[in-house]
């Protein structure tokens, strides 16, 4: 399948931005990317209160905002079989025109919405774990901006830049005080005697809505969950190791530059209780 | 004069760009505000010369890039009348297209160069001075996105928000240790004791191109320059704050939050001093 993307803006079928757009200027925007499983976007709810908490932070106000998204997406559903496609990316500026970093006042917000083709995962990571390295670049603390999927990516862009080796799926990052964050493109969490551990995304760090689900998931299932800051030995001392996002889902990491696993039984048991919940949502 | 800004895009008259344009997904890019005078732009060797810079540190790489800019500009003054004109934008992208943070190999970027009317500044502020305050918001430290003026603005953003206040036409900002780093749209220079001071931008803020003209000026004309890391005691201690940018020249700020300064006789040669320069350049 080699379908090309379909895009709706503020509604309109239509494949170009406004050149006095902020999202363009200055980043001034958010993102949600959600997974498509037979044209069904999963976990929505959750990826709305995360681009809502966003505005919220950001003071991106429209009143309409999200009905008007709600009918892009029916709209968009009327135009294009949603089952032909594997990702749905909603983008939200605080929209066009004006100058100078001051927002206007009643700014009308630029809604996109895309649909594309599931990105090529080869080799099965899912099931075979994955490589990965850490990366040199380190994240900024900014605690005004953590947590939301802002469109000031940059930090993100020089990571993945970073290696171009395909065997190594993804980098690991820490912030500029040494304590683990995420990967470029996903977050993580690891295992250690029992116990889930994850990253707290206040200072920097994108809070992942797959990583939300997946840790309301192990604590239903009574597995314990901690959430603080830890140092790059601390997960080097890990059982399991696993990545997570809304393409993905989980990643077991096998190899970490010198170091080895195996995946691990919570690994297993985190897929398969996101598979369920899947089925369910 | 209320003329319509005009802008090329790639070489050509157009209004909108790519929705699969990097410099929207990611912020990823730069831009530089020069400012046009009876159709001239100011200070351009500078700014094309932190362009290239940026382009550098974010691998931005097009073999044509610069001569192409060049002819975009000659075209632009083909196609309409420069002397119209106060502000000449340019923003550079690293182009359309692929998806991922990983920046495809050969990507061509995106050239953007806007022509558009000088920004109101009432109350002749470079003759009387400004009222400015300090920010809440605070820069993260970034060593590898500093000093270059990339997309990624957010914090610029919100703190610009801070205030709605006209009468006060900036505000300052730390980082997240405490030093003070810049304005919002401007950077800080300040005298005391005959030394001029002017904070590093060395794990944050931007290298602004009329700051880096003024310390130039200022070094030729015998006065002492001073670098470093500054607390906020040391700005409020200061005999003369002023503020530059390529739009405003030099602002000398009279008042910060409660505490009052006269225009000083360092700000005012520097004043002269920029205005010169900018009639040989």
């Amino acid at each position: 399948m080699n379908k090309s993307p379909f895009t709706l803006i503020n509604g309109v079928a239509a494949d170009s931005v406004a050149v006095t757009d902020r999202g363009l200027a200055y980043g001034d925007g958010l993102f949600e990317t959600v997974q498509l499983r037979a044209g069904r976007p999963l976990l929505l709810d959750l990826h709305l209160e995360r681009l809502r908490s966003g505005c919220e932070r950001l003071a991106i106000k429209s009143p309409t905002l999200f009905d008007d998204l709600q009918s892009d997406l029916e709209h968009l559903a009327r135009l294009c079989s949603m089952q032909d496609f594997g990702v749905l990316k909603i983008l939200v500026t605080r929209g066009a025109g004006g100058r100078g970093y001051l927002p206007q006042v009643g700014m009308a917000p630029t809604r996109i919405v895309i649909v594309s083709v599931m990105p090529d995962y080869p080799h099965s990571p899912a099931q075979a774990g994955v490589r990965v390295r850490w990366c040199d670049m380190t994240l900024a603390l900014s605690p005004r901006l953590a947590g939301i999927k802002h469109l000031n990516r940059l930090e993100q862009v020089l990571a993945r830049s970073e290696w171009d080796d395909p065997d190594i799926r993804e980098g690991l990052l820490c912030d500029t005080e040494g304590f683990v964050v995420e990967g470029t493109m996903s977050n993580l969490l690891w295992v250690r005697g029992k116990v889930l551990h994850a990253p707290l995304l206040d200072r920097c760090g994108v809070a992942g809505v797959v990583r939300k689900r997946v840790l309301q998931l192990a604590a239903a299932a009574g597995i314990e969950v901690l959430e603080g800051r830890f140092g790059k030995s601390e997960l080097e001392q890990a059982d399991e190791i696993m990545l997570c996002n809304s393409l993905i889902d989980i990643w077991p990491v096998v190899t970490l530059d010198a170091r080895h696993w195996s995946v691990g039984p919570v690994t297993r048991a985190l897929q398969s209780l996101l598979a369920k919940d899947y089925l369910a949502c």
